[in-house]
């Protein structure tokens, strides 16, 4: 697979730091290097720091640790954490990454932009899902503003309907997108998982028409149910055309914007040019305490972690199904989501999403959210995407009452 | 002045997420909301945290503010720290800022990035000071390559050169630089500070001719005397033509990777939508961070423990000066600087720096950077920068007297 010409022009000429073509030199005994530019760590700020995880865990860094947490760092990422994360990559996705596949990110929404800036110039166009994450649209939209949907349904984006999109676009003789956006697990509104057949044939499409996959995996491991994980397209690609994105904002805390993205060593690279000369690199403090943490819990352990923070998402999700066949009127459309967040609804096409919302919500007192804002062409007017992750079950179920009334208010 | 106009085309559509549109709802008693997205904070990973800094203080993080700290957070600022780092401002520079002219970024690196994004077409120019801050030219270098060469002085940039320069642009109708890139303290690699009256005309040209001005001030504090700051651009504009550029990476530790941009009310919002679209908002957990430092540590007691910090840049800086008036041959241009962690040299123009490294670095075993990785033009190629930051005394009297050596041997 050629990878180079797939860039946008912008980013083909990016070329390391030639200062760190001096690094060579500075194994050489006795050699006193007048070229490093980074301040002295004896005037940071930090003495030492102590951290007490939920799970029992507790860190403390200091001295050498704590002076490589407070310093510069690479631009892919710190060494132990990038081991760390090839690791845990291996044990959740039974995915070997090599060294030059793995770089740490600001949250994995950084992945969204910097494929938008490396592939995306303005006349370029994107595969997403109908509806889709919008904070993607808005990362992508910050170089084009073409968009290719393809219907999501109960199995994730419909992949027999992609092949007929893209074979009308060949047919026509018109460029091929640039990548196909996919979230696999607990999609973002739709709260729908890409079903084992689809994920096998997305591939089989991306290779018959030489496209690369972009797999945005926040809620892969916001488990609902006891299923197995089911295999990430990364774990199911053998031509290297997916970059995968992996989070820490659902299963660590989204606050400390820690992500990362793997996969092809040369797009990989890009990456962290792409780094190197927008913000030098991730947090190296951040990139310390989510290494730290991770070698002290373990694989097992956190994971079981995880999976105890997860009752309390699936406690709601019953709730919110609970409550959506108790006092949703018929002919609303829903998934029952088996990862992530979201329930995501179809209404009748009369309904007018925003203006239920501007009409009811000060009478009714809920709020959910209206399709449009996650259609890339101002479509799924007649949805709503509710959240069951901030409140309590008697919430969920006091609301979604409130919802219904609203439907059958409007009519 | 007009601003938007100046904008690329790319950086013109942004506008808000739309799911933002439902905060205001968000107060009604007794409204339940199903739309927000962000994670429980009961699944966030911290229990406490408990950070003691070299200064004296200590701060303990939970409850609240850790949950703060953890979760999503704003796209210009955590508001505590806003609120900090505009006092900050106010005691340090004089200057007074609106809660909407300062954005949070990870480093004051990423606005370099953010200017190009904004700003620059393939097409558009910079103006730059030759030599200057090889970051900043990767950053524009995303977005271009044409810049604008300026020399630079022992007062900094040469503010009349600049006149000549577009005087002849805009004499041969050619499009104007989109802005002024400039380094006013302790210049990497220059290790020079723009001097009193250069400050003022440079505003004065900025303002004649309409451009806007990028001030990148990460040694303002690093003072090697004990004269007072000198007024920052900022502080002298009267037009909201400046952009200023402040990082704590100098004065409290880069790898935290924190920083801010303040100015214009019309950029600074663009800055926080590309905040929003490309890594949602810098770390807040970095944010509580700082935020608790500043509040508990106070504006007078953070600057004397900087000065504190000074003495072993100081020393260093001072330890090269006698070394370079004892060791280098005549001929060797430099400045003795008055901030910062760098010296410039300039030999005649028979010596080439890349050479001379790969000559003689091995066997006289001392590192200095080669002058052309700060050109924007393959220029300066009979420079070297020395770096004073990370090295003893007696490391670099040694260097220094290698580096002579080395000079020599060139011929």
């Amino acid at each position: 697979m050629e990878i180079k010409e797939r860039f946008a022009e912008r980013a083909r000429d990016k070329s390391p730091s030639p200062i760190r073509e001096l690094l060579k030199y500075m194994t050489i005994e006795g050699m006193i290097s007048l070229g490093g530019g980074y301040p002295n760590p004896d005037t940071f700020a930090f003495e030492s720091i102590d951290i007490i995880f939920r799970s029992g865990q507790s860190v403390h860094i200091e001295g050498k640790n704590l002076t490589t947490a407070s310093q510069y760092g690479p631009s892919d990422a710190h060494a132990g954490l990038k081991s760390e994360l090839r690791s845990w990559q291996q044990h959740k996705d039974a995915v070997s990454l090599n060294d030059d596949q793995l770089v740490v990110l600001n949250g994995s929404h950084e992945g969204l932009f910097i494929m938008s800036y490396l592939f995306l110039n303005s006349d370029d166009s994107v595969i997403v899902s109908e509806p889709t994450y919008p904070g993607a649209l808005a990362a992508f939209k910050s170089f084009t503003q073409n968009f290719i949907q393809v219907p999501l349904d109960s199995d994730g984006m419909d992949t027999a309907a992609l092949v007929e999109i893209l074979a009308k676009i060949e047919m026509q003789g018109g460029p091929l997108p640039k990548f196909i956006y996919v979230i696999p697990n607990g999609h973002n509104p739709g709260g729908v998982a890409l079903s084992d057949g689809r994920r096998k044939h997305l591939l089989r499409i991306a290779s018959d028409y030489d496209l690369l996959v972009l797999e945005d995996d926040p809620y892969q491991l916001i488990k609902l149910d006891d299923s197995p994980l089911q295999p990430t397209l990364q774990s199911l690609d053998k031509e290297g055309r997916v970059i995968r994105l992996d989070s820490f904002s659902k299963i660590f805390a989204p606050g400390l914007r820690i992500g990362f993205a793997s996969g092809h060593p040369e797009i990989i690279r890009q990456f962290v040019l792409f780094k190197q000369s927008s913000n030098l690199h991730t947090s190296t403090f951040i990139q310390e305490i989510l290494m730290q943490y991770l070698s002290s819990v373990g694989h097992e352990s956190f994971r079981d972690h995880i999976k105890k923070n997860c009752l309390l998402y699936r406690t709601n999700r019953d709730a919110m199904v609970a409550a959506v066949k108790e006092h949703l009127p018929a002919g609303i459309s829903y998934n029952i989501p088996t990862e992530g967040m979201f329930m995501w609804f179809e209404m009748p096409e009369k309904h007018n999403a925003v203006r239920m919302m501007e009409n009811y919500c000060e009478e009714l007192k809920v709020i959910l959210v209206p399709g449009g804002a996650f259609s890339s062409s101002g479509g799924c007017g007649n949805c709503m995407r509710a959240s069951f992750s901030l409140v309590s079950p008697e919430q969920i179920g006091e609301g979604i009452r409130r919802f219904g009334e609203m439907i059958r208010k409007d009519g």
